[in-house]
């Protein structure tokens, strides 16, 4: 099968203006075809609080009002996507950006509210992966934001690691995927201090050990979450990794 | 020659929520294939009195500084494009947003600082006419906001009138293509107040004299430059209209 990769960028790395540049040309120079999926939370925080929203969040995830839903759709859809396009076209790398509602490429439904109510947060129900192949075909690397639609008309919130995850489930029947969600950190940590402790690999018993012993907390545990959802719908390879990790073989690989 | 219609939309008709519907949902009832261009000036303006940058217009056209090429860049291609896109899909109309950066569909080149500095505005220099036949082709409706890009990273903001007239002038070669820039008034007004005192159709002597007698001036002037470019381009109908004009054929021809 031909090969396809799948980077998820986020964090840190796109509020450092060198470090994203860099992510990218990595990026650009990676030869099989490619999506990239990119969050962007620290920008939409500032938007809110310029123009008086107060961001909440719960378990690492934004609770979506119907104003902080107008501030990410601007944000994520708006400046980053655009930005983050504008240079990869300048890399020569033909890149063509997308919220899901684009093309109906990621259709969603509007998250139940619970014992949280998330508000206007997404759950991936379908991937247009026709269409996504037919601009792949033409040479197009996709680069999606993290805002979905249900459809009828209203634009969702979804979180970008999740994004990457149905993307590359969708098409794992159509193509040998590599998944790799980078961040700040060079991988999974044992030493959340030491960015060299990362772990090679880690299966669905470490992962289980590590959270339950508290070394995996936090963020850590829907990133992780993700990445084994990722792993159990069979795409080929699924790993957590830093910039070094977008070239290079480098990173936590799920096994 | 297949026929093709391109629907530039702007004005308070971007601001008005039951006026856009009823517009998208008469643009989606088109039944040759499709283009939308939007603008989207107001709701910049006041995104750029929240985060205290004051607008800077000059004869109806924007200023763009660093700061209000990101304003303008989250309000167009993030916000209202979204929402136009997630719109037109729940009225099965299989849209796309893009901007000029997006597959480098519109490469543009910034303009040269002289009497007036419009800072980071783009004046058109190529339209990629090859992927938009591709899109079109595979039953695409593009959605144009009005950011365009260098190729070298830079976004810029073009006026939308002139993004409409450009893409009609570079498809002209492979469409019939009808080409209304569709706004508040129903058209061409001998009398400014008088919204049933449009003209059915103007030619280029009638506009000089329109012009040098002062019916026709301000915002009207670009609008209609642009109008006469399109048609001196060889687009075979030219019309600007009002929302009825949409649908019915109704509004001022240019001939």
């Amino acid at each position: 099968m031909q090969p396809l990769t799948i980077l998820k960028i986020g964090g840190k790395l796109l509020d450092d203006e060198k470090q994203l540049s860099s992510a990218l040309a990595d990026f650009a120079n990676i030869s099989t075809k490619k999506i990239l999926v990119h969050g962007g939370g620290k920008r939409a925080n500032e938007l809110c609080r310029q123009i008086g929203i107060q961001p909440n969040m719960w378990n690492g995830r934004r609770l979506t009002d119907a104003p902080t839903l107008e501030v990410v759709t601007m944000v994520y859809a708006g400046l980053i996507n655009k930005q983050v396009v504008a240079l990869l076209q300048s890399l020569q790398c033909n890149a063509m950006g997308f919220s899901g509602t684009d093309g109906n490429l990621i259709y969603a439904k509007k998250r139940a509210a619970a014992a949280v109510d998330f508000g206007y947060a997404g759950d991936v129900e379908k991937v247009n992966t026709h269409l996504l192949m037919t601009l792949l075909k033409n040479g197009i690397t996709p680069v999606f934001c993290a805002i979905t639609h249900d459809g009828k008309g209203q634009l969702l919130n979804t979180n970008a690691d999740t994004i990457a995850t149905e993307l590359a489930a969708a098409l794992t029947p159509h193509f040998a995927i590599t998944l790799k969600y980078c961040f700040e950190k060079k991988g999974v940590l044992l030493h959340p201090q030491d960015d060299s402790s990362f772990m090679d690999k880690i299966d669905m018993e470490g992962y289980q050990q590590f959270k339950d012993s508290g070394i995996i907390s936090a963020g850590m545990i829907p990133k992780l979450d993700n990445a084994f959802t990722a792993k159990k719908a069979q795409v080929d390879k699924v790993v957590i990794c830093g910039t070094s990790g977008i070239k290079a073989n480098e990173g936590t690989e799920i096994c």
